[in-house]
């Protein structure tokens, strides 16, 4: 019997933390501990609890109060493998507190990275990074393109990134960046658009559509996101930053909300309410995904048609249980 | 009588702080508020101190602590100009305790573009940032370089530099961003590389030399980066980076401090010992200020040899309160 690799991974309550978990268990190869600072979520989130539990261990710990009984935690277990999907990800509120999200997408971070570099067990972090470090992108950018976020959200992660840098740069910490565009799938969080909209449907409740929803973003099926970053753990060299993306060209927001209501029978006029244009909002996601794709045996399989169906099935199965949920982002510190 | 201009200075006991409000007050024309976490330094350090005080007036206040103070404060005074000094700017240390320089140099500066952005009185937030944010530099490098921090001080202030655009980008708060060479002068802190030579040759003691001294580091006489700030205070463009640099290609360490020994009759090979490298130290410093000599009536006139040997004679003056105080970096929070 081969030995399992073991997995250490940070934000397990994380839509991509859970399917990312989900796939390991599913690879029957690894042993996973996740860590987050929220209590686990409700059942209907964590598709990883198909699987039988001997492999998975969950600790609740909080990056940003407890780095010391993370830094035991660690020593203790000796992972192979860390992989960080902890951050604060959301774009509006990151302008209210601007300094919450510095505070765990860059401060904790580097405090993550300073401990990280101490321990020569792990051969490889994980750390998720997103497109929106480059603002605004007309064209499909590279990995190379420069940092030019319009946000605070993107400010930080940025942050975060570039501090990370300097730790593999001086301790050759071994990091990995990942770039995905917007993920979406079942389990994940209800006010995110996918869920929310087929939610919002099912209820009989408007769906606000910021400036007309002409916005266009880059959707990927988070099992195709969680295989890309499983190829970079293992496969991935470090200090080298990986972009995940579907073929084409995105799709406008509006056009996204349009698939789930002719999904649905429900005419698109009468499903939105048009609204204003949100601070910071950048124009497009579209990122090259060559390097990945050249670099491992991966690219995107599931269709955007087929991801959101399944979601759609997901919402329906757990419609009662997800209507007694919050609908809306909530700032937790 | 044309009435004062009101300029708040974060950071004013700084070096480079002093420097500048010592240019407002000579000039006349300023009415100059200072702020600095820590209380006003000895009065060798305090160069300004040789204006009448009716123009000045310092409180103590921790940005990093006391927002709150210091909003009571600019609402009360409501400058046209603030101009920001304040900083973590050493290199080692920030290895020892990165989250700190992190917390100050992004997470408070995140704090501060946030409440400036409110008030429409303020004709222009300058703020001042550093080369190392581009990593080590072989060619004359422009305001547009890639982001590329070597150490944790670098990609603190890449953080906060990131952050300060988002405000500008979304709220047209007025800012511009300096980033100057090294500076040095009479005022500076003892443990920079000009005044501490000098008074380490003063006082018999050998200087440790990094690496041999081989790094090329470009030196400016801090009068010529206090004026080139006033011109980007009231005549640089919001949104704008402007580098200050002086003309040559720099000058290494061990060069520098030849010089110093040269002055006061001391054999460079008796003054030295050659110790490690430094973590993340960059090779070298050389920016393109082609952009502030066009856009002002600007170029540095004070030659390294007439400051070093202006720094010197400062030493020389305050030898006895020099030697009294800490000739080291030290750590304060």
């Amino acid at each position: 019997m081969v030995e399992k690799k073991k997995v250490l991974v940070i934000g397990s309550n994380s839509f991509s933390g859970i399917d990312f978990i989900d796939l390991l268990l599913e690879e029957g190869k690894y042993e996973v501990i996740g860590v987050s600072r929220s209590q686990e979520k409700p059942d209907f989130f964590l598709t990883y609890k198909r699987h039988p539990n001997e492999n998975y261990s969950f600790y609740q710990i909080d990056l940003n109060k407890d780095l010391d009984r993370f830094a035991t935690l660690i020593e203790k277990e000796r992972p192979e493998y860390v992989v960080n999907f902890a951050a604060l990800v959301e774009v509006g509120p990151s302008w209210d507190s601007p300094q919450d999200w510095f505070m765990t997408n860059a401060v904790a971070v580097t405090s993550l990275a300073k401990l990280l570099s101490q321990f020569s067990f792990i051969k490889k972090y994980v750390h998720t990074s997103t497109p929106e470090v480059y603002g605004s992108c007309e064209d499909k950018i590279t990995e190379n393109a420069p940092l030019n976020p319009s946000t605070p959200y993107a400010a930080s992660k940025a942050a975060g990134d570039l501090s990370l840098f300097t730790f593999f740069k001086n301790y050759n910490l071994p990091i990995c960046l990942v770039r995905s565009t917007n993920v979406y799938g079942r389990g994940q969080s209800l006010f995110k658009i996918v869920p929310r909209v087929a939610l919002y449907l099912k209820m009989g409740k408007k769906i606000p559509l910021h400036g007309g929803g002409k916005a266009v973003k880059s959707y990927i099926h988070i099992r195709d996101i969680s295989k890309g970053e499983l190829s970079i753990m293992l496969d991935g060299k470090s200090g080298e930053i990986y972009h995940l993306s579907p073929d084409g060209e995105g799709i406008a927001i509006c056009d996204l909300i349009k698939m789930i209501c002719d999904k649905l029978n429900i005419k698109f006029d009468d499903a939105v309410d048009i609204v204003g244009e949100r601070l910071g909002q950048d124009k497009a996601y579209v990122i090259d995904s060559s390097k990945a794709r050249s670099s491992f045996d991966w690219k995107p399989v599931i269709s955007l048609e087929e991801g959101v169906s399944d979601v759609i099935d997901w919402v329906s199965e757990n419609y009662e249980e997800m209507t007694s949920q919050s609908l809306e982002y909530n700032h937790k510190l």
